[in-house]
Parts: C-alpha cells; sequence; structure tokens
C-alpha cells in the first residue's frame, strides 16, 4: 500500500473541529451546547443576497470569468473606494473563500522551502496553507500581558533570515481581538521595505472595530504599494460563510497576473455565491450598523463576564469577533473535552477553541482559550456562568 | 519589489482561455464565433436543481460540515450504488469543484519532488496543480494513430523510478475523447499494484460512453481498492460547470482523512451549489437520456464532418464531449490566433483549443487541436464549413 505525502501527514485536523464528535455526543445526551468555538454567526444575511439567489432565473450554471463576473468585480472596487481603498478592478480577483486567497497569496510571494512571520497566535488555517505550499511559518510571540500588540520590531528584525519571504499578519486579528494601531502598521512597513518582504494581511473583519478605533488597510501603506497584499472574505461582513467567496487584492501586477494563472486552472469561482454577494453589497448601512452594535455589545457581556470569573483574565478586543483568554487551567484542550464530556450546569455546557491551535510553539497557549462572540447576550450570559461554575470544579484547576 | 515564487512563474496561463482577448476583438467586429474551445455545454441544467435554489428559504447561508453537508453526502452515494459503485458517506468528500478534488489527490499520493505518469496529451490543468504541489508530471506518449488508447505496459515501466508515485489518467478522457478498455484498466492495475503506486482517475465524463461502451471505474478494479482515487464533479453531468462542486472518493481512508484535514482548512464547500446539486440528483432518467443523445449526434456531426476536409484525421471519441483532431497546418496556436484574427466565412469563425497545451511535451501537439462538442449540430455544421473555408486559405497549410 502506497503512503500518503509528508506534507499532508503534516496537515493537521482543524483544532476547532476536533472536539465536535465530544459536542455531538454531549447534544445526543439533551445537553445544550453553548458553541463559543466557531466564527460562524447568527446573524442573519442581508435579505438582498437572499432575495437574488431567489430570483435567479438562469437556464444554466455556468462557469464565469476566472478572476469573477465584470459586473460584481466592479461593485467590489466601489465598495473598496467607500471604505478608502482605491483599486483597480484589475487589481482584485475574486477568490474561494478568504481561504483561497490566503493560499493563493502564500503560494504566490513565497517559495517552498522559504519563512513567513507571523505574529503568534495566529488562525490556525494560516498553517496548513502554508504547508501545503510548502512554505514554513516562523512564529513570533505577542503576549497575552501585553494586549497581544503587535511585537517589537526587533523581534521581527532577530528572525528575518535570507530565507525570509513575507510576513503575514491578521488584522483586526483572529484570534486574539487585536487592531494593530497606525504606528504599528508603519513599523512593519519600514520592515517590509528594509529587508524586501511582502506584507501579506487578512482583513476579513475590517467592518468589526471597536470604541472609535480605526482600521488601516495595508493597500495604503504609502511606499509600500508593491509589497502589500490583501486577503479579503464576504463571510463575516454578511454573515454568509457558507457561499465561500473572498478577494485577493494587490497592487503589486505580477502578484495579481500570477495568482489568475492558478484561478485559471480552477476554472471559477462559484455563480450562485457571486450572485448573492453582489446583491449583498447593497445592503444598506442599517445592516451594519445594526451587526456591528450586536457585536460591541456581546463584546463587553462576554469580556466583562469573564473577567469577573477568578483566575480569568481577558484583554478587551478592539476588533473582530474573538476573545482570546487565560483561564486557571492545566491544559486547554483536557479542559475543553472535559467541559464537553463530563460537566454540565443548567443543563448545558460551552465549547471552547483550546488555544494550542493557534499556537506553532508547542510551550504555549496551553492555559488559553478562544471564545468567539457569535451568540446573543442572553446565551452568552449563560454561557460565562457555565464556564464559571465549570471551573469551580475542572479537576485540572490552577487556582489554589 | 520582492520577487514571486519560482512555482508560481511555472503555472501557465490557461491555453483555452489565451486567445480570449482574439475572440472579443472579433465578438467586437460583428463576427459571430463558435465557441469550440471550452467545454461549457449549452445544454439547460436540470430544473430540479435550479427550483431548489430558488426555493431556498434559508435565512443563514453558515459553514456546512467540510466534507459537505450529509443529507446531499448520503444521496451522492446512492448515485454511485446506481452506477455500480458501492462506497460508504465516509470514503467521499464534496470538494470545490473537480478542480479541488485533483489537487487534493495530487497533493496527497504525492511528495513534492516525485513524480506521476500522466497519458499525453492531457488535461492542460493537471499540469497546474501538479506545479502547485512540487509534483513533477512525466507524460507517458499516446499516439492520434492509434486513436490514443492507452500506451503499451511497457512504456510505463519504462518511465517507472523510484521516485514514481502515482499514475493519473482522465477516463473517458479530455482532451481526446478515448474510453479506456477492461483490459486497458487491468494492465493498469497491475502495474500499480507491482510498483505501489497510486491510480488517480479523473471519471468527470463518466455518464458519455457511446456505442455501447460502458465505463469502468477505477474505484471496481478488484485488489487495487487501497490504490484507487477517484476525481469526479457535477460540473459536465448537470451542465453547472458554475456551481464548483466536485468529489474526491477512495477507500483508502488513510487518503481520505488527509484530504479531510485540507478540506477543513478551506471550512466548507460552497452551500448553495450543494443545494443545487442535490436536487440535480433527482433529475428524471429522461434528463441524461436527451443529454447523452444530443452529445451523440453532435459527436457523429462534428467528427464527420472534420473527417471530410482534406488533410484533417480525427479519431472517433468513444466518450466525453471532447475530438482532438489533426489538421493541415504548420501550428496550431499561430492557425487559431489566424482564425480569430483575420478570418470569417459568411460572417463567422471559429474559436478552438490549440492542442499544444494538452501536451507537456514541448514537440508535440502543433499540428492538432481540441472541439468541444458543446454547440448544437446547425452550428456544429456552420463551424465545420467554416474550418473548411479557413483551411483552404490559412497560409501556414502544410497541404500541397
Amino acid at each position: 500500500m502506497p503512503r500518503i505525502s509528508e506534507k499532508s501527514r503534516n496537515i493537521p485536523p482543524s483544532p476547532i473541529r476536533k472536539l465536535s464528535a465530544c459536542a455531538d455526543a454531549a447534544k445526543a445526551r439533551g445537553i445544550h451546547v453553548y458553541h463559543l468555538n466557531i466564527g460562524q454567526p447568527d446573524l442573519a444575511t442581508p435579505r438582498e443576497a437572499l432575495e437574488a439567489v431567489r430570483k435567479t432565473d438562469l437556464d444554466i450554471l455556468a462557469y464565469t470569468h476566472s478572476a469573477g463576473i465584470e459586473s460584481y468585480r466592479r461593485k467590489l472596487v466601489r465598495y473598496y473606494h467607500e471604505v478608502g481603498i482605491d483599486i483597480s478592478p484589475d487589481e482584485l480577483l475574486v477568490t474561494v473563500g478568504g481561504s483561497e486567497a490566503l493560499f493563493m497569496a502564500i503560494m504566490v510571494c513565497v517559495n517552498a522551502g522559504e519563512e513567513v512571520l507571523v505574529p503568534e497566535p495566529f488562525y490556525a488555517n494560516y498553517n496548513s496553507f502554508a504547508i501545503e505550499a510548502g512554505v514554513n511559518i516562523k512564529p513570533i510571540f505577542s503576549t497575552i500581558e501585553n494586549d497581544f500588540a503587535l511585537p517589537p520590531i526587533e523581534e521581527f528584525e532577530r528572525h528575518i533570515t535570507p530565507h525570509t519571504k513575507a510576513i503575514l499578519i491578521c488584522n483586526p486579528n483572529n484570534p486574539t481581538g487585536y487592531l494593530y494601531s497606525d504606528e504599528e502598521l508603519m513599523r512593519l512597513r519600514d520592515i517590509v521595505l528594509r529587508h524586501d518582504l511582502y506584507l501579506i494581511c487578512d482583513e476579513v473583519y475590517r467592518e468589526f472595530c471597536y470604541d472609535g478605533h480605526k482600521h488601516i488597510s495595508v493597500l495604503n501603506l504609502a511606499g509600500a504599494e508593491e509589497h502589500a497584499v490583501m486577503v479579503d472574505s464576504m463571510s463575516k461582513r454578511y454573515s454568509m460563510c457558507g457561499i465561500r467567496l473572498g478577494a485577493l487584492v494587490s497592487r503589486n501586477r505580477e502578484v495579481i497576473e500570477a495568482a489568475m494563472n492558478m484561478a485559471q486552472a480552477r476554472l471559477s469561482p462559484p455563480l450562485l455565491a457571486q450572485i448573492a454577494a453582489e446583491a449583498a453589497l447593497d445592503a444598506p448601512e442599517s445592516y451594519f450598523k445594526d451587526a456591528y452594535e450586536a457585536y460591541r455589545e456581546r463584546r463587553d457581556c462576554l469580556v466583562n463576564g469573564l473577567n469577573g470569573i477568578p483566575g480569568v483574565y481577558c484583554p478587551m478586543p478592539k476588533g473582530a469577533f474573538y476573545a482570546l483568554a487565560r483561564l486557571p487551567i492545566d491544559d486547554c484542550e483536557r479542559f475543553a473535552r472535559w467541559m464537553l464530556e463530563e460537566f454540565s450546569w443548567k443543563g448545558a455546557t460551552v465549547m471552547i477553541a483550546p488555544a494550542t491551535g493557534f499556537y506553532a510553539s508547542m510551550s504555549l497557549g496551553h492555559d488559553e482559550a478562544r471564545f468567539a462572540y457569535v451568540l446573543n447576550t442572553d446565551d452568552l450570559r449563560a454561557a460565562v456562568e457555565c464556564l464559571r461554575e465549570a471551573l469551580k470544579c475542572y479537576p485540572g484547576t490552577t487556582l489554589k
């Protein structure tokens, strides 16, 4: 029997889904599970998108242009203009989710065997896409004590070698909710210019920045036009994760042309998804306002609730809809499993994402977990209460 | 300015789309272009699929299971059972088109730096997926004189080295329309067993086998259960290329598990597509009968028409909806461009796919072209007449 490839053996199972079987078993026992483990919002998809799908009057569901339907791309360009990012339609490629845009960005920018620097903790799937591309991720440790701010520039420079080809960040950040400041982005710009690197930025949570903080796109860093590669997605902005539509955007024509050759090989992004997404761009301002308000309220509810539990520390996220908290536990994977298998409070339990899945360094994240605040505040309050009770009786507690 | 990766520079632009700008220019001059260059059928998508999309009553277009919606997977298993392939739902993974299934198959089965043997000419995008995976394709030449039959087993063995890890075939074949016989598949089975290789088979044209020939799935080769990996797609069977839905199927659990880890990294196949595809599986027998009859009639019309042109030779395809013909020309890329830029007959011209795009060997295919018989017979007859006239006055003719 032939052996599967080394690479594919290195691609880990999703840390978020690893516990799914335990959650299913808990549900089978009649226990309600609060899913704080995955960024699947409970907010409705814009009515405009759903109606466009229902009104589809095509006879043939045919291939679209490999870079996406032209009218959709033009409308995306208008959207970017409105959020202060000026690009032309040929600097944009419609992709199969942010996932494909990330894979293309890594594949195009970095040679197999070369390195990408990524502030740690980071979105677990970066790792899988890097492995597929044969690329090595070098994590740069950011600390919960410092609210996961960008590590000092010296830390980056200390890790740059002749094999370093890019820096990859997520802004606002999944899993930490951190939002990079103007000054931090300028520091990154200086590094990529000095060392001739690409700066790949995952900006899929752009719309979700709180407390008056403003999002700055990597595409607007003056002087770094040829270095900046932006990854986007419709999933979170319009609560339509299932359509699988994202975008790769860069002013570097060579990058877009190379990605276009990859796009042609896979023929076309999904047609029905593009119909939904093009219509979603017509959603009224009130749609975002409502979503924004909901997330802000949920964030406050969750994070204040978590910080009220003895031994828990959770920095207040400035963006996205995730919070990374330190818990008084021995091991987050063991704790997550225990909550699903052995614990319940008032007929319910909580599913969390163990933070170890977001760290490349084996020694980190064992007492941390990521919480997605994608449930309503009543559910979040009940989930926090559940967690508080769980921490009281978890055998692996580190509280005296 | 940083340089894009070596790999991405090696991924060629799509040979089929290279000429698109010329076709657009011809249309702008008022010339009708018969598109025989791409496998985009003009047949309607099943009514069942379109209605299911119109009836979508979801409020949130959420992620689905990474392996595909369970009810859809179960229905696919029933479909496979009906065509004589018995598998269980966990031997199947729903993918983003046949494209993703192909990429996953190559990625999982073959290490970077190792080799896949592929009978040549082959579907051009195999090359792009192999490059992305860092895998080398070793072409095994099949000849038009022999109607593109499987090259002798000795030819394969001559090319097998310690680096060979898989054989990849397309059956029925794109671009040649060749259908492998029972005996040929047995020979392939013997080779993969003897040399411990994977046998990856692209079977997306399964439904289109003519003249009483029967399709044999690679999954039904007794003794090769752990070696066989099947790639499938809904695109051609249901004329819904744009939904982007395929499948990876194998009885080798290790292969499916590794592919599942890749599937989890990209989160989910497109939801709306799965709704359409699940309903398409309810299309009545008459849908296939009509499609089948249409393609058979078109094949006869096109191939007999081509063989009636002086200097043209086109083997009669046994399956799929492509024909690869030898033309009396110096260079197929030059000819294809000339037809779009300098020729018209009764206000029309023909766009063909130069065969060079389907050969890895640089010296092959220069006097061949692929024709997709995806138009109605009136259009095909007009296209053949157009081609006949074009070959009379093409400056690079090789006819005396």
